[in-house]
């Protein structure tokens, strides 16, 4: 990181100046690992509110009533709930998330179109109203409640998820928190993954919405867990300004710049915390494709290469078959030149210029052992790299998926 | 079957009048399950030949080779190994695909430009050829040696996958004869799969070139194991006149749709045996979208619900889950209004327009835990039908691919 950002020991969403949290366990996720199920985030003051959503055509409820809020740019709360996906649902899911809103800016003391909703778990079940009813009185928010909430989102993860940066600008000060749940339906494009970003900076809204969009391209949309995406994918920056720095608009460049810095290493940092905890993962794969004739062809190559079940079976099984990334990069269908193409495999070069080159299968074998296994693929075509990030597929991810209703 | 089309008993590549083949252990394939590991298709009469190739942008040596043989139609023998797909090995590679041709051509006394080549196997090994050079001249070509090249082309299939039906008519009679391979880098737009059709009809070449591309697209085009793709996906189909049928065109309609619906019932049974015979696979899921806008959006469809790694397991698991089915058709970016789509699972509707339905759980599972499991999504937005299989995906599929360098 550079000097102007630092990671605040044990951040969370609640960070950032004027924003408080807090999560109960209402009942809604019976296997909540840690104990809570339903969690609300809230600033003190109204935010300019930026927000990504699923590419997927069937959308959920929640998605639905959140992007329709979203349209001016306001909102001062956040309700989540995991166990129930409320897709699929209907007009009765619409409803029951206007509702939930409702009984959130209730208890809040604001009004029900400044709530924003996001649900993960289950599609096609209902949420339980009556639950819900008794239990969203019962969120008291405070200032140390960020924790709370980044556990009320886990659905099969292992691990709450959660950061936050303190960036120093000139006299500025300000800082970005999040939170962010995977752990499977993970793939470029959002995935079954909700994010929870705050801010006490000031952001001018426009500015706000496309440093959103550009750190999730970098991070949340170069992940792939299994391939798959979800109903109810949903990321949410909220800026409420409480640091009293300079308004930051796209205009101020190097401000404007560090901002999206902290920004990019905020959700990067989430996303690789989301692939870690991959359902079934042990290891985490970083692809990074460089020479590509463009960024978008950077970008689908080592999106490929994450997504692949054969790639991602081989680091699980420490082959270094090298022949499976080659094999997908071609899949992906950009452009390449195999003669021009050389992989490494955590440092150690298996082809070289269109050569299949010996190695040391020892020492293959020992990189990919690592928690991180970083594969380079270099095209020699053009200028543009991308980087993406996926799990490896293991007898774990089958087992959850096969057993668990999720 | 229709009444013109019969299923020939223990058919195979030999069985339509004037083909020849044979196989031998040579070495390249180690663990060569059937013990044979290159065979040779031969016709005693020069054939109209067609091809479909892999999409992949890294293509093989033998696929290089045979792309530029087909130009002009026309081949009299195919050569196919298992143990080594003879892909990115450069030059190498192109001379070493080029002599095995040689080597063939040789053997059967006719010319080397006649011989088409196949190789499925480890990517990024060169052939070993001082075996081959030893090992072609022992392969003897018989009127019953189809069975021994469907054993020869295995590679982590554990079954042999071969066909052959008898058409009639009017006064004409032919015959069309299969085998394919499977098992692993199986995905829509071809497969980690070798294919290879005889027939002895006389078919016009432009006809027979459009009537594989049709065949391939409802067939192995609609299937997948594990959604990569290979550098060596080819099916080759030759046609060699000796049925002494009148030919068929384009033009003689009923006459070319009967060789049409032959030629789909042979390329569909195979791309099942594939799919049934996937790695780790204990069930076919055959998804069946209706009601899409257009053709391309019911493929679309069709071919991610049986890609995507959640339905698989949730099939493997007897799960009824359907909301991973709608959010599969949602991620495909098809038009779709979920208030109007219907799913059913073996024939239970578990979704009705746009309602999730109670069904019973037991009758669901039971449904689930056939081998063959159908799933059917109506979109109800226009008339049009598509037909993917897929297998489930299980821990099986993990331990073949994270042991096995594949």
């Amino acid at each position: 990181m550079s000097n102007k950002i630092d990671i605040v020991d044990k951040g969370s969403v609640t960070t950032p100046d004027g924003f408080q949290a807090g999560a109960v366990f209402a009942g809604i996720n019976k296997k909540a690992l840690a104990g809570l199920d339903m969690g609300v985030i809230f600033s003190t003051a109204p935010c300019n509110t930026a927000g990504v959503f699923t590419k997927n055509r069937i959308k959920a409820a929640p998605v639905i009533v959140s992007q329709e809020r979203l349209k001016l740019g306001k909102a001062a709360a956040i309700v989540a709930n995991s166990g129930c996906a409320n897709a699929c649902t209907g007009k009765q899911g619409i409803s029951d998330a206007e509702e939930i809103s409702r009984l959130v800016a209730e208890n809040l003391g604001i009004t029900a179109t400044d709530v924003l909703v996001a649900s993960t778990g289950v599609i096609g079940q209902p949420l339980p109203m009556d639950i819900i009813r008794a239990s969203v009185p019962l969120i008291k928010v405070s200032r140390d409640g960020g924790h709370d909430f980044a556990k009320a989102i886990m659905t099969t993860d292992k691990v709450e998820k959660e950061i936050a940066v303190r960036v120093k600008y000139g006299k500025n000060t300000f800082h970005i928190g999040g939170a962010a749940k995977g752990a499977g339906m993970i793939h470029p494009d959002m995935a079954t993954m909700l994010g929870f970003l705050t801010t006490d900076a000031e952001v001018d809204l426009e500015f706000l919405r496309e440093a959103l969009r550009k750190a999730a391209d970098i991070s949340f949309n170069m992940i792939s867990v299994d391939g798959d995406t979800s109903t109810n994918d949903t990321v949410f920056l909220m800026a409420n300004g409480q640091s009293e720095n300079d308004p930051i608009t796209a205009e101020d460049i190097p401000y404007a710049e560090v901002f999206q810095e902290a920004l990019n290493e905020v959700c990067i940092y989430l996303a690789k915390a989301i692939i870690r905890d991959g359902e079934g993962a042990t290891k985490l794969i970083e692809a990074t494709v460089s020479g590509a004739l463009n960024e978008a062809e950077a970008r689908k190559a080592a999106r490929t290469i994450v997504s692949s079940p054969l790639v991602k079976t081989a680091v699980y099984g420490n082959d270094p078959n090298w022949g499976r990334i080659i094999a997908a990069v071609g899949r992906s269908g950009i452009a390449v030149d195999e003669h021009k193409v050389s992989i490494y495999i955590g440092n150690i070069c298996v082809f070289k210029a269109g050569q299949p080159q010996s190695f040391n299968l020892e020492k293959a074998g020992a990189a990919l052992q690592k928690t991180e296994v970083p594969i380079e693929v270099k095209l020699n075509m053009g200028d543009s790299t991308a980087i993406a990030w996926g799990s490896d597929l293991t007898e774990g991810y089958i087992r959850i998926n096969a057993e668990y209703t999720t």
